[in-house]
């Protein structure tokens, strides 16, 4: 399935996504998809009521609706950093041993196509297509890798938009640059695992411009979605609708001698293979 | 006003505490001590109602009851590092120029006197005695310190455990080592800003197994909470409930020489003038 949320902002609707053009609507079943629809098993409960209302002909329309974020806003997003080999070196940094972890504040989460803002003082700002991770079940010391296959829901497209100075400058861990609002584009829609035939073997590119800036594959990742999670599982407790963003492939703005940043007027257009893309303008500081 | 949350984990009523013995219960009025709360102007709200119903004796007593954290989970849990000038000296780190951010997932939030339990494959648990900042509404881009003063609705004291080999050893960002469950006991009250004369004037200290460790004010704080709380709003957008730890000060375990680290079976006790003071066992890794 696809899932997605649809309408303004505060007020969007859970829909199952059929194709471009068509959706079944979940409103009158699902409140929203968040930690009580994973956690209580939401997934596999509409699996059966999306394929009767779409064989049946139970669809709408969709009418230009505003793409919400396809999750709720999380209890927490996680970050994994210098997670693509290529990009840990453009940035004149080690490849890590093992997954470096940082957070963004969750209300930086927003739709697909919502306008990226830039922060007030901000010098650095910078984009990252990132594939998504969201957490299907309360999660802990998973004792294996493979285990963590069946703790993910699904996968999406984010952009891990930051800001460098922040984030480097600024006391040194990274939270300060990831946090601002808007920081978290996330969509247009949550695939399933079942989905994705091999999320290790998903393209994914991002234009500033219309000029191609990353041009990746989750292929060259360092530590694939199950190390990660399993990973993180041995620190701290996922809880169902976590969202992970996995890191970033080469080609970020800070890459470039002299470093790209975004500017007012920018336009960000990104996707990943399977999960759909993402158009935002990038706006001053309010 | 001192805010209470008693009962079950999970099932926690709110209450306004009157005296040691004595609470004024809210469980017909407020659902929680949320985002919505406080973002809906709870704390002024049930100011008179408190009031009138501890004139007239409408008041319940303790019977025992478990404590729970003050507040309900936040949608970030937000901690300034290295903000007591002797702490960031027995650490070996230099005075920050500026509040060091970092995350704890907001799960880690329990009771003050819940069991602390050390994570698996722990090496060098620690506490850290803080004054925890609670938000009382919405903020972003505070024009000046002084405007602080207004977005903060209460403090109360938190132990932000730590496990320093996770913290420093894995990675480099803190996250991973202040993670874990029940690593972030709180209260046993939320004390409205009203309630506190001179927050940059109270005592705090923290005993282990009855030993004194840390014996400190917040007078010696780097960054008091109205700059913390203006200079956050800078970065991100902090909502209604969020938990900022403001730091710690002398006295951890990483400090001695050689370093103290927290073993199962120890007791943690802790306090801060006017904001009571919490008890926790430690328990090994489940």
């Amino acid at each position: 399935m696809y899932l997605m949320r649809i309408g303004a902002t505060g007020a969007e609707k859970p829909v199952a996504r059929i194709d471009d053009d068509t959706y079944v609507d979940l409103s009158d079943t699902v409140s929203d998809f968040d930690e009580t629809f994973f956690g209580s098993g939401g997934v596999d409960r509409i699996r059966p009521l999306v394929a009767e209302r779409a064989a049946t002909g139970r669809v709408s329309r969709f009418a230009g609706e505003r793409i919400g974020a396809p999750i709720a806003r999380p209890h927490q997003i996680l970050c994994i950093g210098l997670n693509y080999s290529d990009h840990a070196a453009e940035t004149g940094q080690a490849v890590p041993d093992e997954p470096i972890l940082f957070t963004k504040s969750p209300n930086t989460l927003v739709g697909p196509n919502d306008d990226v803002r830039i922060p007030r003082g901000a010098t650095k700002p910078d984009w990252e297509v990132e594939l998504g991770i969201v957490i299907g079940r309360r999660t802990s010391y998973l004792d294996s890798v493979d285990e963590a296959r069946g703790a993910i829901a699904g996968y999406l497209v984010v952009n891990d938009v930051s800001e460098r100075a922040f984030q480097m400058e600024r006391g040194g861990q990274w939270a300060k640059g990831k946090s601002a609002e808007t920081f978290n584009p996330a969509g247009p829609w949550l695939a399933t695992t079942d989905e994705i035939d091999d999320v290790l073997d998903l393209g994914m590119w991002l234009d500033v411009n219309g000029t191609r800036r990353q041009d990746g594959n989750t292929k060259t990742m360092i530590f694939d979605p199950y190390f990660i999670v399993h990973h993180l599982s041995q620190f701290l407790v996922l809880e169902p609708g976590d969202l992970i963003n996995t890191g970033t492939p080469p080609g970020v703005g800070m890459g470039f001698n002299p470093p790209v940043w975004l500017e007012p007027g920018d336009v960000m257009e990104l996707g990943i293979h399977h999960l759909g893309s993402q158009r935002q303008n990038v706006l001053g500081p309010r």
